[in-house]
């Protein structure tokens, strides 16, 4: 290989540059572009908003241009899926945040299956996500993206994600690429791309973790370095990070991309570097296989390697990185799919029941005082918020439809109000916007009162508005009052519901209807005085495109509520950080006049029926360092009509040598039990998932005293027992038990 | 020694032990606690609340009584000084971010000479202050006992803390404590004591340079631990911080003690330990030679030796150090002072007229529109606002007669209005309260406005309470509205003045009134209404027991101010942190609604009159690794009346091969210039000033390009200059320069 057909191999073309403006392929600068082979083909479907048949059609074009090359290695296509294929035509789940709130792995990995097979039929191979970031600061856009607070739920999470969206083949498989590596969501000020400071065990335990359990055990096969830098250096950089921790002490050994433009930003912003060469180079030597989403810097690495800065051999790795993974995926056998059929894995109502029942699950009842919740027939209701009747705002940020309004056209998303419509038919409803997502006018304040006051039940749809409109000339001006104040590099200040929307909720409450306030959002909002004042609160996130179905079934009771927060509420966001796990002395530390508990804790989710649990049996009381022990509890629906409860078990290291967690999350189960229903849930929890690292930073299991919770949430613990561990040991970095086996059965 | 009085020497006791009720000497008590010598006597004037000649004749008759043991060994008796010392008839000077924002090193270390003769007066030989953290989350109480956010900064101010109170010889002087080692002031939520997380470069590069700067260039003789955990290890039990690092890189070869119940701690809230006796020996262990304020935990170590569990060796290291600081200090010689003179120490006109001068350079002018300031004769004035007439309110925390309401009675505090009385003698003065400072009444406002109605101009003081009342019956109660919300504990959730203070100004401004807003408190408040809306705005922060003079001295014109702030003010909360020296990818970023730039920046103040500089010069285009720059520039004051300036010198490495911050503060002076009159100011940069750590954590002289930026702020930028760095090498830890050597020459 020429030195330029190696570059090639390590970059991409985007999809506008092969595409003209009718979405037809350009030939000529197609041929131009690929002329030296490519690595990868960036968002032929998405960018290049093609629907499923075009997309596919355009791909097997793309690839069968590369088969001519002198060598003749096809592309990897990639696209983005953070909640669904980011594309015309693809099925939108729940955002991450949501799904997170199902508690429920096994649906992800379905989500993700049909995810799969939507991508697959258009010749995607490579995914972007998913994200598996640890949200540790509220503020960050990017929140919403993730699966919460706690490194053993986003691994849960993430490792499902994976495991359904490369399937149980590589060849038939998409490859997932985790991200953003590592830490990026411990940003200074919450912001976007802003520098981290973590010492090197929280680094580890908190933000490595999820990584570390989604190679080990889910297979992962790519890896995206995040845009910071980690106390002054930047990811994109970082050899320690992308090369001796990730391939040395995690065993990675697929590809590392870099997170779009990543790379350029080596100059551009963190000005580490004079030139795009320079950039390439330290790209390159870091770790960062494949530079996207274009070739911007690494197509000077060939001077580069000319002028004496960069060895063949480190080119050479990266090219074998790459080709490997076309091999292993079966892409140089055969790089193209029935484009005929492309469109028969979309809009399947296969895909629309998984994406309700995503939403249904995804749904967290905060508050529901006096059982005002479910609806119970009623005469009138009033509907009112930004949030009720626009289907657009129902999508996460990389949801194709929340950022094309005109993908809306083809989209059949159902609404909040739809879906009420068809659920209290008979019923007279009363719907008034009342004020928009984020502007300053209450014109619409008194109509939304007028309709409150005239009905038996109001119902509040408020929130915060993600992504931003690509279409809106003004997308980029920062006190544009359409801008989102969630997705990524929408991060703000305060947490509170954004523009005059809490001022609505406090006029149409006056009225003394009572009230229900359903929160859209991927920003976990500080709503104290919602949470106050209000009767029944419910956190619907961004449920997609079937989310007003899944909220209605919820109001009216067609479905059992049994979401659980997977990220404490913080009171206001001079509280953060609040997630459960932090160490004694931050966790039960107050400010003046605000005491530390947060407004609604990790975990925390109610249910239109109520469970227990009895009789929390510890297996053992000492536990050598290999050995494991079962914590068993039974679980019983003690109320009036089935549903379904996440039961959680944490752990507290006892007199350790430093100060750890107050808890741990090390195990949960999510099960649906019958009015009256008991089930015996055992969890099998290994030795090493209680290491810890020492002093030295060895992964130890640590010879003490262990406390094993079980709860509702994390501030509802029902049941304690504790364990002796009398063997300490180092654990080989790769060689500990990641997830607790859960054993249900019947009583 | 009997291993029983080793560990004597390895503790204190405590005030309130040795005295009865009247404040006399329990000697039967002091005799059978002192029965196997003592390390420390803890606060006899401050604790035991003794007017000096009381306090010299009691702590006498300590020494003699330790004099009779076995030993013979007198003990180090130490008070608390952290803005003049804390006890009966202590001057209070300042408080210590007031200090910082005098820019003004020599008067910093004239202010401790002051207090150390009044200590050395009452037999003192040791202090606990100065405060070294950096302020990095403003929502910390104690961020009004930091000298701000600059490491740079607070070095300078540190290390001529410690040279006033160490003074010329080691006989006579008093020791200072470094504190709060190490990097207290970034825990999490701005938490007083919690979590801190920091990678190991910012640990050192921000967080220890002022140590190293106070331990290399003032040879501070004592280090205080701090209460948090760094990644999970409690610096109490954190051998690697307070051995390896404090005496093995640093050089310290002082005692360290611990802060106050911090063993205690390490069971009590980091729950590292199982008993006293464990905290005991793992605090020993990582390096604390001294158990403060009592010797809980210290007193187990002749059982831990017994038992195994200690080696001797371990215990006679920190005894040898701790009798060596006694010798050192003269105190076996001689550790008694003449107690029928103490008194002459105190209440001297010197010290009246010193903590005048500093609270005058200690004040900042925020803003003075239509130069509205300094005040003109004028027929009548209105005073308004709860700091208007409190004279413990001018005080910060750790200043005795904050804390003792009924110090008062022997203190001639002069509040604001006292002062304004004094120089607008002949103007019609009226003054109404409005409302207290963090109480909700508003009832105060209608006579309030009413008074600003009918005046010419509107003086409003408003602020935050720093420092519990001791004798408050419900100090300890969070929910109480009295509490302070600055000061040690008093951490806080929203940046806002407290109570209805803001409300208040609304309704003052409201009348069309000119108003002046002087904020006296310790708080570095987020005041974005008051700073867009009212035209005149002074920080006056906790300007001392002679701070209303120092107030009424700039606003009727008697002096011009000239302190600039030594801490950025964030819009609010949610845009921490806003420190200047972030990396660019955090400095330069928005929030959505929310400019990335601070609402007063680091380094602002305003004069009466104005400074041009010209002339910048950087002496040479190019500097070996050893060799130093010179930056000239020529200062003018071009205004109509004398007045001082504060220069700054700001460095900025241009692509290095890591992300650094936008610039740091490399040098500063102030100045006082007649109008019309000019100075060039040189200043001489050693190229190791320039070093930062490499990705093998050395502090490395780094080949480059370094841009040299003269400014009046960190935002106001008046001239750049460069240099290139063509010698790259390490630096030995403690050989390098700290601080810029500055020359003024009249021009």
């Amino acid at each position: 290989m020429t030195r330029e057909e190696k570059a090639a191999q390590l970059g991409s073309v985007n999809a506008d540059e092969l595409l003209d403006e009718d979405g037809e392929l350009d030939r000529d600068a197609a041929e131009e572009l690929l002329a030296n082979g490519i690595g990868h083909l960036t968002r032929i479907g998405g960018e290049g908003s093609l629907p499923p048949t075009e997309a596919a059609r355009v791909t097997n074009e793309l690839q069968a241009i590369l088969e001519e090359t002198r060598l003749g290695v096809p592309a990897i296509p990639h696209e983005e899926c953070l909640s669904g294929y980011m594309g015309p035509e693809g099925t939108t789940f729940p955002q991450s945040i949501g799904m997170a709130s199902s508690w429920d792995p096994d649906l992800m990995r379905q989500v993700m299956e049909r995810t799969r097979s939507e991508m697959a039929a258009i010749g995607t191979t490579h995914a972007l996500s998913p994200v598996l970031d640890v949200a540790r600061d509220l503020r960050w856009g990017r929140v919403e993206e993730t699966f919460g607070e706690d490194p053993y739920l986003v691994a849960a999470m993430a490792s499902a994600y994976v495991a359904g969206l490369q399937g149980p083949s590589i060849e038939d498989g998409i490859s997932a690429t985790l991200k953003h590596f590592a830490a990026h969501s411990a940003s200074e000020g919450g912001k976007n791309r802003a520098s981290v400071n973590v010492g090197p065990r929280e680094l580890r335990e908190t933000h490595l973790f999820p990584y570390e359990a989604a190679i080990t055990t889910a297979g992962a096969e790519s890896v995206m370095n995040a845009y910071h830098d980690i106390d002054g250096i930047p990811s994109a950089s970082n050899e320690w990070l992308l090369t001796d921790l990730l391939r040395g002490e995690l065993g990675f050994d697929g590809t590392v991309v870099s997170d779009y433009y990543s790379v350029d930003f080596l100059r551009e912003e963190h000005g580490v570097s004079d030139s795009d060469r320079e950039s390439a180079v330290m790209a390159l030597e870091a770790g960062i296989d494949v530079e996207l989403p274009a070739t911007d810097c690494y197509e000077h690495l060939p001077e580069a390697i000319e002028n004496g800065e960069l060895s063949e051999a480190t080119l050479d790795e990266a090219v074998r990185r790459v080709l490997r993974m076309k091999f292993r995926k079966g892409l140089v056998d055969d790089s193209t799919v029935d484009a005929s059929v492309a469109a028969d894995a979309f809009n399947t109502e296969a895909a629309t029941e998984l994406t309700e029942r995503a939403a249904r699950e995804s749904i967290v009842l905060l508050k529901n005082e006096n059982e005002l919740l479910p609806l119970d027939d009623t005469d009138s209701l009033a509907v009112v918020g930004p949030k009720a009747d626009d289907g657009q705002e129902m999508m996460g940020d990389y949801a194709y439809p929340a950022h094309y309004p005109e993908a809306e056209v083809s989209l059949d998303a159902t609404t909040p109000l739809d879906a009420i419509r068809v659920h209290a038919d008979g019923t007279e409803i009363a719907y008034e916007e009342g004020c928009t997502t984020s502007g300053p006018s209450t014109d619409g304040f008194d109509a939304a009162v007028e309709a409150a006051a005239g009905a038996d039940v109001t119902l509040a749809f408020v929130g915060a508005r993600s992504a931003v409109d690509f279409s809106d000339p003004d997308a980029e001006d920062v006190t544009n009052p359409a801008l989102p104040t969630s997705g990524e590099g929408s991060d703000v200040t305060d947490l509170g519901l954004p523009g005059v929307q809490t001022e609505l909720l406090e006029r149409v409450h006056e009225t003394g209807t009572p009230l229900v306030v359903v929160v859209v959002s991927g920003k976990p909002h500080s709503i104290e005085w919602v949470a106050e004042e209000v009767p029944a609160v419910v956190q619907a996130w961004l449920p997609g495109e079937e989310g007003g179905t899944g909220i209605a079934d919820v109001l009216f009771g067609d479905y059992n509520p049994g979401g659980h927060l997977p990220v404490s509420l913080a009171r206001s966001v001079g509280q953060l950080p609040v997630h459960y796990d932090r160490r004694p002395n931050s966790a039960n530390k107050d400010h003046v006049y605000t005491e530390s508990e947060p407004l609604y804790s990790f975990g925390h989710g109610l249910s239109y029926t109520e469970f227990e649990y009895d009789d929390f049996e510890v297996s053992t009381d000492t536990l050598g360092a290999s050995g494991s022990v079962t914590a068993s509890v039974t679980a019983t629906n003690v109320g009036g009509r089935g549903g379904s409860d996440v039961v959680q078990l944490y752990a507290h290291a006892e007199s350790p040598d430093q100060a750890r967690p107050v808890q741990e999350l090390v195990g949960f189960e999510r099960v649906s039990l019958d009015a009256g229903e008991s089930t015996r849930i055992s969890f099998e929890i290994d030795a090493t998932q209680l290491a810890y690292h020492d002093r030295d930073m060895n992964l130890r299991v640590h010879d003490g005293s262990y406390e094993l919770r079980v709860g509702h949430s994390a501030s509802d613990i029902a049941a304690t027992g504790s364990v002796n561990i009398n063997n300490s040991k180092v654990v080989p970095r790769t060689g500990r038990t990641y997830f607790t086996e859960t054993e249900v059965r019947d009583t």
